[in-house]
């Protein structure tokens, strides 16, 4: 029986980006509503008691994210119809073809471009990450979600899990990039700091780096972040984050740590890097955790090398279940719909089974 | 009649970029290897003596480009098929998808992706710059051509033309994008100093602003730019880089100058504005000007807003050619293949006759 609330909102399923584009060829994506509406079905089906999520205003978004990046997200694809890039069917999702880069500005600071065709890539980092007519409308759900569940254990839960799509943790301060728009697992752990919570903990099991999450937090004593994921060292995305010697800057030296792990590694390397993981936010003492929870990292999943089983899964939750403090649980990737709710339900049984 | 050496190299034919993709969307590009042969054929026609370009060996390249750029722009294309990316027929072009953009990096330094998809977004800065087989060739070919304009003004000539494509103002020293590779007129710049000439001035007529000369040169006094386009204020490529407050930095400070046009300026305004530059470069009493010759400010062009006449484009080779000083002119843009010769050859003509 999974008895824990479970933060649905019915606007995840309005973002249809319709494709990726991948090293400029146009491929389908697997960031699918689907995806949520599994999700939702499989942990319902095992005892979770829904809850819909709450409209918040933007205040903390505001303060976890820059301003004018918000008003670029929310914005963006009404300026790019207004702008005419929906001549062809199917094309008129927004993706961005010059960028910022280092290797471009050489130095000079970043001005805000004024045709929307180059803004885009101002904030956007990848060509994979299609803005449509319900993104926004589906980012700002998702976040909302992630807050009501802080929102649910400051009122008292042990554990709360918010199904968030599009998922976050890759959407830095001032930019979306790897499917994600805004970072949900950072409005759930700055609502619990607001709430009250002197210290929060992410723990970050997707996959992939979360490299958002870590940049938002990067400087802070008071959240550390955690992540357990494949080596972007070995090829991986987000490529230029998620090393081992990435630990923190300023205030926040040392309330950072990453655990790469080799393509191919299953159950029990996976759970020795999150062993080593929790020993650390352990050693933090947080009053609460975001669980940042991607199931891609499963044997099946489309898009990463990692070999972890749904028993895996489950002992990872337990892992987290161990610290023994308060848990929000933020849905990030995981894209094999035939799998994805079986991983999801064994982690969260495995984290309020403790 | 065209008296003036004429530097070719064959190789630039080899750059078949197929495509562009412009805001996610495959499109045919117009930065065509006949635009090579038309003005070839169109220069020959008038006059013009043809030279071979000479073979260099890297040394020079690697002052104005940074090795590390140049060893992946050599390799990428032989790296993207190693790695498995020719799939489909016509898609084995490197294209990027992810970009280490400041709002992706938030502070961190940029690292050397190891995956060659990930690298090829360290080193490129948009998605419409493709690199085929032969682009590394042409690229190279181009500089050769600059370089050995270069060496004939060295070695006393007064004016030397190089059909230099791709075209190169928008590489900088550490990245390519805006259909460029190689900075020929950096190269052109920077033989001219190592051969004697105490002071260089880069004057840059092509319809768009050459971000990656005046990032080269930026912090440089021994080389002045100076460049008039469309401004890219008002929505134009690079969007970035060309506003008229970027006046050089450090040792390089004073030694810059933008004149960015307002779009459907024609010849009055555009002349007004290298008007502006050429007595600006008169003040820096340059010792030999890189002529960067972009014809792609013309009427017909379809790249640029601005609305240049041949009359226009006659008038601003007897701007350059007043300033009394010998001149490499180095070619840009210009798209348009009916005009591209005519265009070209009363430039070089006003420039000569002076």
């Amino acid at each position: 029986m999974l008895d824990l609330p479970v933060v649905w909102a019915e606007d995840c399923l309005a973002h249809l980006p319709g494709a990726e584009i991948w090293v400029g060829v146009r491929t389908p994506g697997t960031e699918l509503p689907e995806r949520a509406t599994t999700l939702r079905d499989a942990v319902l089906a095992a005892g979770g008691r829904l809850v819909p999520a709450a409209g918040h205003d933007d205040a903390l978004v505001r303060t976890v994210h820059d301003p004018a990046f918000l008003d670029h997200l929310a914005s963006v694809h009404d300026s790019w119809l207004a702008a005419g890039f929906d001549q062809d069917p199917g094309q008129d999702r927004v993706v961005p073809y010059v960028f910022p880069t280092p290797a471009m500005l050489d130095g000079l600071p970043v001005r805000e471009p004024v045709a929307i065709h180059a803004r885009a890539g101002r904030y956007c980092y990848d060509t994979m990450t299609l803005v449509g007519p319900g993104t926004w409308a589906a980012a700002r759900a998702a976040a909302d979600a992630a807050q009501t569940a802080a929102d649910l254990i400051a009122a008292g839960e042990r554990a709360a899990y918010a199904i968030c799509r599009p998922p976050g943790h890759h959407a830095t301060r001032g930019g979306y990039g790897g499917s994600c728009y805004l970072n949900n697992a950072a409005v759930a752990a700055q609502a619990l700091r607001v709430a009250g919570v002197e210290r929060v903990a992410v723990i970050d099991v997707d996959a992939h780096h979360g490299n958002g999450t870590q940049a938002i937090f990067y400087h802070r004593a008071d959240v550390f972040y955690g992540s357990v994921h494949v080596d972007p060292g070995a090829g991986w995305f987000p490529h230029y984050a998620g090393f081992a010697d990435e630990t923190g800057a300023g205030d926040g030296r040392g309330a950072n740590r990453n655990a790469p792990l080799a393509p191919g590694t299953g159950d029990a390397g996976w759970l020795a890097g999150l062993t080593e993981i929790c020993a650390a936010v352990a050693a933090f003492r947080p009053g609460a955790v975001v669980l940042s929870l991607g199931v891609d990292a499963a044997q099946d999943d489309p898009e990463s090398p990692l070999r972890v089983s749904v028993d895996g899964y489950a002992c990872s939750g337990g892992l987290v279940g161990e610290l023994g403090v308060p848990v929000v649980a933020v849905h990030e990737g995981g894209y094999h719909l035939p799998t994805l709710g079986a991983l999801t339900v064994a982690t969260l049984r495995g984290l309020i089974d403790k």
